[in-house]
């Protein structure tokens, strides 16, 4: 299951992530339009490869000539995002077929969803598409991203692309409106991300077996409102990947009403009962999230940081009472308070205040307020990193402590080599980009705003190493 | 069990929030002191009873004369706040007596919580207190807080009391750090606020008794780490109190390492296992939050929005996949998606792209798409409101949709006069205080940063009735 290089290679998804060449056929010169950005993101971020905007009323959009069909264009093309009215799609395929093109991505909506008229359309249009041999992602989906080639299909204008070892798998926009807050502010550093939108062609099992081959992603998050084909496969591929790659799931579409809701907006089936789902994603060792919070707070934390063998936490609060709250989280998310040693507890006594406090939960908070000029925070942490008995640090931060004469940036890093990971919460998140939050997150201490988030996620790191583990020795019995 | 004012002035609670003196002894003139602030915000936040700096080192602090001790005060004194080392606590007690003042406020820890001397020194304390008939506050607490009258107590610069009718009891300073953060950006409006710290004498049953009673409290939020007393007399209350007014509750210490963590912290012993207190809270007809975040967020909207009598939501979202999430979190709830009226359908039915789509949830995203003119986020409230089967409104919004020509803001206020509350979440909240939010907020709207905080919020409010009308029934049958 390691992947190579070569296999991904082999995979037909790799012509939507690593297309040579692209055609935008819709492409818009009006930077209103929708259609516009879908180009012009390919333009802005520079992605390296061909591009050929497809526009019959457009001699060229942003400098690049612009050809009035697919067939007009004189190379080969690898990928077509066709974003045209649904009644043009066929005409736009039939080009496709001619120019014989690896992938086509189809963005809009109108198909499957909407009924029994646009199902019967989607039938003919993936008819066509499967005698040629053409595969095709959506419809109604805005993607592929890979951060590798700065490849962006979105409607939106993408402002960056963060790298990094994460991959996304969606059913649907989920992601889309908060894009930008995502690669910003939020931190999430991807790898690749795809929308299976109606999954006509392309699902979710094509989806995992290409990204868990895939040496560019560590970790996959897969968001499902259904399971498109064979369950029991999809079930074993997850399981497979699952030993090697950590993989979180949400599955909307868990009620009744969510059923229904689903299926009037991805024309999804759902098949089994939630419960059996869950059981299910035990059983193949995959992190299942309930929230999109969630979702988005544990796809950080396993981009962040490695898996975590063993359990035993230090935490540091302030105020004190933040400190139970955090302990009744620990406990309740299977970490232990870890014990720590008579070295690291006279350590600690030198910021305390002038009375004995407990050492884990530690009150850094009562600590500050006694030791004004003491970078009590750094202090905190070097003790609990050197103590074997701790296995990770969660921290409660105040920004204007960890700023300035505090050496914390200095020392987190060589913590975290170590193998102890490292999770803040801030009482009060600083907004923004440029703040202390990515200066910690660049050195892969990931800043949640509350602790019951902050330990949840790390909590999770936990759970896969256990689930892996546990798996693996039910194999090998 | 309707508040007079009669009965607040004759607790004796009422010395600590209505205080018509105050005197703060240890007050700084050093800015760079937390005692400064005790003092300061009394001055900046404009209290309007007399106030008395004591301390000998100092003849005025921002004007205002100051005192070597409490004796050489003329007038009467209401309240002394007590912020001194933990060894001159009994010489400033005994001035109080003989100044006969009404209450004090001891801020500082170092007491029962750090161990036997410290419980020695607070038994000390509470008998020479008991004896003389004057009530304390804490020990190690930052309080009381009371918006009618610009009353904060507090080490941090307070930049702003917003008032508003929610009450809040803690049992330690989890608030403190985040309290502006609080009254600004997350808008939390409230009455009065009480800080029990080590419960030496005052504790959660006097001040949910005063809550109980105060005229200006509409919603008390409690954090509790234990039960100070008798846990019996503190059920009657509070289920007395619940009939009337929801109560909200976070419990920590709630497992075995949460206790050892508030023991060390505020000496608090709990008594017994959380699924028993869990259960009485039930009986009591008390909210419980989880987390802290659900806490402040149920806390904020029982402040904002009046108890819901029926639960048939009308949800929009974009994307359409939030649509399906939202859905799955309703019914998790306990709340139910409305079934929507013929005419009410083909009012929506004008922002639907063109196919047809569900009403509820809405995929308000698809018809902002094929109606970028139209104010799609007001004609899918004002549809859900005319909507005699729509109990509560909840809708996934988009800041640049809101505002400008956008009729949203003078619609509202309409909606949720009519009895149907509106709850909001953003998909990427807008940073601040001077944002769309807050034009929201400042007409009830309450705004979530996402789905799952902004539903389970919604649904307390219909929790807290269905407790309500549960517990009215068993009585009265």
């Amino acid at each position: 299951m390691t992947g190579s290089l070569s296999d991904t290679r082999r995979h037909f998804l790799h012509s939507f992530f690593y297309p040579e060449s692209v055609a935008v056929v819709g492409a818009s010169k009006n930077e209103k339009r929708l259609n516009f950005n879908l180009f012009a993101n390919l333009v802005n971020l520079k992605f390296p490869g061909k591009i050929y905007p497809v526009n019959p009323n457009a001699d060229e959009i942003l400098g690049i000539k612009a050809y009035p069909d697919l067939k007009s264009i004189e190379g080969n093309i690898d990928l077509v995002v066709v974003s045209v009215p649904v009644g043009s799609t066929l005409d736009v395929l039939r080009d496709c077929i001619a120019k014989k093109v690896k992938g086509v991505v189809l963005v809009p909506g109108g198909f499957a969803e909407t009924g029994e008229t646009g199902k019967t359309l989607q039938d003919e249009v993936f008819g066509i598409l499967r005698k040629s041999g053409i595969r095709a992602l959506g419809p109604n989906t805005l993607s592929p991203f890979n951060t590798e080639n700065n490849l962006a299909i979105a409607f939106r204008a993408v402002q960056k692309l963060a790298r990094g070892r994460l991959s996304l798998i969606f059913q649907s926009g989920l992601y889309d409106p908060r894009i930008n807050w995502l690669f910003g502010e939020f931190n999430l550093c991807i790898n690749k991300l795809i929308d299976l939108g109606n999954k006509m062609d392309v699902n979710e099992v094509d989806a995992l077996e290409y990204l868990g081959q895939d040496p560019g992603t560590r970790v996959i998050a897969l968001h499902l409102e259904s399971i498109a084909g064979d369950a029991r496969a999809f079930l074993r591929l997850l399981k497979q990947i699952c030993r090697e790659k950590p993989v979180i799931v949400l599955k909307s579409g868990r009620t009744e009403a969510g059923v229904r809701a689903a299926f009037s907006h991805t024309g999804a089936i759902i098949q089994s009962s939630d419960a059996v789902f869950d059981a299910a994603l035990k059983q193949a060792g995959a992190i299942r999230a309930q929230t999109l919070d969630e979702f988005f707070d544990l796809a950080k934390i396993f981009e962040y940081l490695l898996p975590l063998k063993n359990n035993r936490i230090h935490v540091s609060t302030g105020p004190g009472g933040e400190g139970v709250l955090a302990a009744d989280l620990c406990q309740f998310h299977g970490l232990g308070l870890a014990r720590l040693s008579p070295r690291t507890y006279s350590k600690l006594r030198a910021i305390f205040p002038p009375w004995d406090i407990n050492d884990n939960p530690l009150d850094i908070g009562v600590c500050s307020q006694f030791h004004r000029g003491v970078d009590v925070f750094t202090v905190a942490l070097e003790a609990a990193a050197g103590d074997p008995g701790v296995d990770c640090i969660a921290m409660q931060a105040r920004v204007d402590r960890l700023e300035g004469p505090s050496r914390f940036l200095e020392t987190a890093p060589g913590v975290i080599e170590r193998g102890k990971p490292v999770v803040l919460w801030m009482t009060v998140m600083p907004q923004g980009e440029n703040t202390i939050v990515h200066q910690l997150e660049a050195r892969r201490i990931p800043v949640y705003p509350s602790a019951e988030r902050a330990i949840r996620a790390l909590s999770a790191l936990y759970r896969y190493h256990s689930m892996r583990e546990a798996i693996r020795e039910e194999e090998s019995s």
